[in-house]
């Protein structure tokens, strides 16, 4: 990353205070400012960096620019986060994506890969796959037999995606993740448990960013299904057969056990359990750590485990945190009690 | 896939109403027919899908089939959940198992690789290492230096198997969980944390089943242990020094710490944490999400951090859900109590 | 490994009551000890094995030494657990570590590989990585663009370390686990999540141990650091922008969201989550599964879910196991007012 501070205001319209010709090569948050970096202000309480921040370029929300003159060479614009949204977007846009077949990757002979694909070194693509343009995957993948990817997506180092899994357009699909697993499935006898053949799948709908070492297990017939937008953390469980409809967002370190549906745009908290065989509506507000043990409806918001309505565990909690004092009281009620009885 | 509903019959011993040429390529939910597919009827509740499901072939227990003529063929059988189950077996070990060893792999010349095991490419295979009969090892695997496998497991793509681990016969290792990575042991001294050698290994025993992206570590020094035909979901953590007994179930995101000794037959929901220097006995339930923090008896039930019976805690748990409601009787009383004192 | 009891005695400057010669092989824990086998004893509970063991040799604490002669070969020391320890890093010590480049991996011509590093198999090394001196990177490791690792490091087989991440010196990184996977961060719109670019890096500081499957994200903009000296278990997961001080020691599937500042010497227990933009002091310890939602002052000892002082809770939760006794205490109350009121 090498711009101007003219290059950085052409690319945002913005109007520049101080020197056109300040260089800059990185990115720091604003607390931690750089020397050669650019950082953003957006809110009245980093105002004060303007005067102290080592960054040689800094983009300014316009109502927050106070002086024609500061140390930093400022750049400013109507929305100073949007903005630099922007240009980070541009920037990453500017690296490029990776293109071509690497040495060293097997491929089988029926497998078809897109256009302007990328499959890194090591990566095993079995038969009868199906990669998209434009699609990249990263060295030590596996992909199994008949899976369909679509494109533009980007499948991380170290992903499994298991025989028959189908993927949308522009997902992704970070490292070390499982997709296709078979799921936990198995019939107690006398003997021991007897494995539940897991012959279903998962599909994966369009725009899914699944996190890293995530485990997204099989159906035992039929799909397991991320629906479309959804957007799903690292280290989380979804059983098999479970149906995610659209624009959810999951927290890291959450589990979905199996059969449950969940429906579009909820919010699931980190280290969240839901119990299988359930039903989650939409617009629904799980808090972090909540155990749900059955169905929900639209636009709830729980905490718990068992999960309750939030703000009845949060009124219920305050009187356990003073659970020690009420029983005193109880104990000062018994005693006066007694006394009025022995009167 | 691809069988007629008469060769279906036969697999099963079953009476066909309607078309015996129909013809499968598929398998649905009940729930989710598609022409073109199988799928079976075992409880009443769902007996109305025998005229609106779209599926061709539909396996039926006989005491549900009420008439002589459906719209998709029907094949009626004793039991049709077992019966779709040993179709299900069937068709799976038609797929066949994997053989030989694919170029790219990485075997060491000391290594040992039984008759009709499959290695696939990238998979490395260190010194000394055994790999049984039959064993099917996928791609990216690491086995470690002096390992030993039994026959006819199933190791799959990206799994990591440490130093002198040992896994008995009829295995499922799914993809990317760690067996025998070091235990988590540190001395603390006043300048920081000192690594304590973990020197031990991890066994497992026959007929084990592990999910995917779990971390098993090694002992310190003996053996970390999974007893015979305990089955382990996904994301699991099992510390050094863990002994765990025959027959356990272990649900996803569980984490067991170490030198706990668990017994034969308990249920372990998911999220479960149980602190290290226990014993759990046998037949035990953990509720989901539960914290157990001392010894167990056998055939308990247990729920809530730290765990308590599983029915006291619910029991109480619909107490502290009224919780605001109890604190406003307790006001209450104190007010009649002052009013009381001061009559 | 074999010794004798004379060698293993001048390791650890001990006294041998027996044979001499007595040949180990192995090592065990003194509670399932194994002919052939080395153990030790350190406390008073565990003498009555130095009768009963099968091991062939026992370290023991001298002052635990009554008789001038025993069934296995004993070395009397002054700290019986010190000198094992010593020895056990003798051990691993003379297993040597892995030197050179092995054949199959990919590695860029512009990445520098320092003198005695180890590169394994499969592993990927990209452009303009640095690789230091003797540090061991076992196969399918990837190790992205412009990473820089110190000395001495051990990364184990299937990590994954993204695009300019930092790691210091003696840094151990276990299999499978993600270091500088994109951080989770999405901007609502009403079609849905709009990603926000990750551009930061995770900065890994000298003495860094950490688990198998864990994620450690890299920020937004700027470093998520992991502090000097610490150590993290398995499955754990380290948002984007965390900073961890030093020498903290966090337990198994324990999760720190976004932005939080952890100070140095703290303690986190096992499936532990902290909610993000909030700062915990130092030597503080978190108890197993509890949920920190807001800032902690130093040396706090914190319990529950939202969690409050480790005492509090547990008083508290002592009167929530008795809350159905209690709510009856409060009935005959009401009873006692009624009869009371009507006299």
């Amino acid at each position: 990353m090498e711009f101007t501070a003219s290059q950085i205001a052409s690319f945002i319209d913005g109007k520049i205070i101080g020197d056109e010709n300040a260089l800059i090569t990185g990115v720091s948050p604003i607390e931690s400012g750089e020397s050669g970096h650019l950082s953003f202000i957006a809110q009245d309480r980093f105002s004060h960096f303007l005067d102290t921040s080592k960054c040689s370029v800094i983009i300014v929300s316009e109502n927050l620019v106070e002086k024609d003159n500061y140390n930093p060479t400022v750049i400013a614009v109507k929305d100073a986060y949007l903005s630099f949204q922007v240009l980070m977007n541009l920037y990453q846009e500017m690296q490029g994506r990776k293109e071509g077949i690497e040495d060293g990757s097997s491929i089988h002979d029926t497998a078809v890969i897109g256009d302007r694909a990328y499959i890194g070194a090591f990566t095993y693509v079995s038969e009868k796959a199906k990669i998209g343009e434009g699609t990249q995957i990263y060295p030590h993948v596996y992909i199994g037999k008949g899976v369909k990817i679509g494109k533009n997506c980007k499948i991380d180092s170290g992903a499994r995606i298991y025989d028959y899994c189908i993927i949308g357009d522009n997902c992704v699909i970070h490292s070390n993740t499982v997709v296709g697993g078979d799921g936990f499935g198995f019939q107690p006898t006398a003997e021991g448990f007897r494995k539940i053949p897991q012959l279903g799948n998962v599909i994966i709908e369009d725009d899914v960013e699944i996190g890293s070492n995530c485990s997204i297990d099989r159906a035992t017939i039929g799909s397991t299904v991320i629906g479309k937008g959804t957007k799903i953390d690292n280290l989380i469980q979804i059983a098999h057969n479970v149906k995610i409809g659209q624009n959810n967002v999951i927290a890291a370190q959450a589990g979905i056990a199996g059969s449950t549906t969940i429906g579009d745009w909820n919010q699931i908290g980190g280290q969240v359990g839901v119990v299988g065989h359930i039903k989650i509506g939409n617009q629904v507000k799980i808090q972090a750590q909540s155990g749900v043990n059955s169905s929900v409806g639209d636009r709830e918001t729980l905490y718990g485990s068992p999960a309750i309505s939030y703000n009845d565990y949060l009124r219920n909690y305050v009187h356990f945190r003073n659970f020690t004092e009420i029983v005193k009281r109880i104990n000062n009620l018994e005693n006066t009690s007694k006394d009025h009885t022995n009167e």
